[in-house]
């Protein structure tokens, strides 16, 4: 039996959704390290970018449907997902990440998780299963476990979301594109990619570290 | 100068636009091999496919708009694209690569190509610049040069779209999924991707080494 490891979608590009290349890396560094990807989102709405204006276009889209299209159609609403379906999880980045599986870009340290990724993230860590996160998704996991357990974790190096990181209880640490952090205790491991690389290829290294990393803690 | 690759996107998803792993695994291969990717696409309307259902919509989505997503907005529309801003092509696959930038998918060998894809084609063969076609995109540059210059392309081993290729005046080759074929003569390399692939890892590697044949071929 291959180890299932869950990543959690938010849609389908940087500006509203998953940040593409980092969803396909993690599901190529997945299939590379001998496991399974479980694609899965939340099924709700997020608002539309038009992304070669880089503005919004005032429609809607289904994060679930929108996400479909980075999994070639075969994707559960994480809703119907339980811990125990699942070895480990990993969330990539992209806006979606801190808007539409949680309002962190809107709302900061006071930032509130989708129920549904809250609880899934909390089964998670009570069944001491290892959690990976990518680019602004670890601001994520801060605004689900920082009052909880406050976990050790990395965007990188940008003040601002380093401050509001830390202002949830979690601890912020800073760390290069091609490298990652584990918080050994909590067994949540974390990379910059897209918040800071130069180029594909920087973003690519690190998340094919993290996912190796994610799969090595099981 | 790092040498530039153009990218022909054709949407974001595999059902109506650029196969989304392919088109990434193609900008990585690029940066991995020290080159630069230039991204693409026409200016035109696409078919909506909702991904989760698998079924039209009946609405309209921008070509250029949606492959800007896989882009990062970094995109041009190929109207603007000469073959002299470019020293090699490449076309990622997904039912887009059929239906956006030609129209295989509905009449076959009688395809027509977009007119802009056609006339950046054939500026890259008068030039002895190098082309780069995976999954279905053969079907493409068969549609362009079948009767020019008899291309040797491959989309794998389906039959039924080996036999159309054929009729256009191009030659179709089996080949495994990890592998490539390359006509030296038209300087055009083709790997089946996702016309084979059973997992991603297979279609990361054919075109892994698809990309470096391209860039070597330059």
């Amino acid at each position: 039996m291959k180890k299932k490891i869950g990543v959690v979608l938010s849609g389908c590009g940087v500006y509203d959704g998953s940040e593409i290349h980092e969803a396909v890396f993690t599901l190529l560094a997945i299939d590379r390290n001998g496991a399974e990807a479980v694609c899965m989102a939340p099924n709700i709405l997020l608002d539309e970018v038009d992304h070669l204006a880089g503005a919004p276009t005032g429609g809607k889209r289904s994060v679930l449907v929108e996400s479909a299209r980075i999994a070639r159609g075969k994707i559960k609403n994480i809703a119907d997902v339980k811990g125990t379906d699942l070895d480990a999880i990993i969330f990539p980045g992209g806006f979606g990440a801190a808007k539409n599986l949680c309002d962190f870009a809107v709302k900061g340290a006071a930032a509130a998780p989708n129920p549904d990724v809250a609880r899934l993230v909390k089964e998670m860590v009570a069944a001491r299963k290892p959690i990976g996160a990518i680019c602004i998704a670890p601001a994520l996991i801060a605004a689900i476990l920082g009052k909880e357990c406050s976990p050790k974790l990395t965007i990188g190096n940008d003040a601002a979301t380093a401050a509001a990181i830390n202002a949830t209880g979690s601890c912020h640490v800073e760390c290069p594109v091609t490298e990652f952090v584990v918080d050994s205790e909590n067994r949540i491991v974390s990379t910059p990619a897209y918040m800071l690389a130069g180029h594909i290829g920087e973003a690519a290294e690190g998340i094919e570290k993290t996912v190796k990393a994610v799969i090595d803690l099981i």
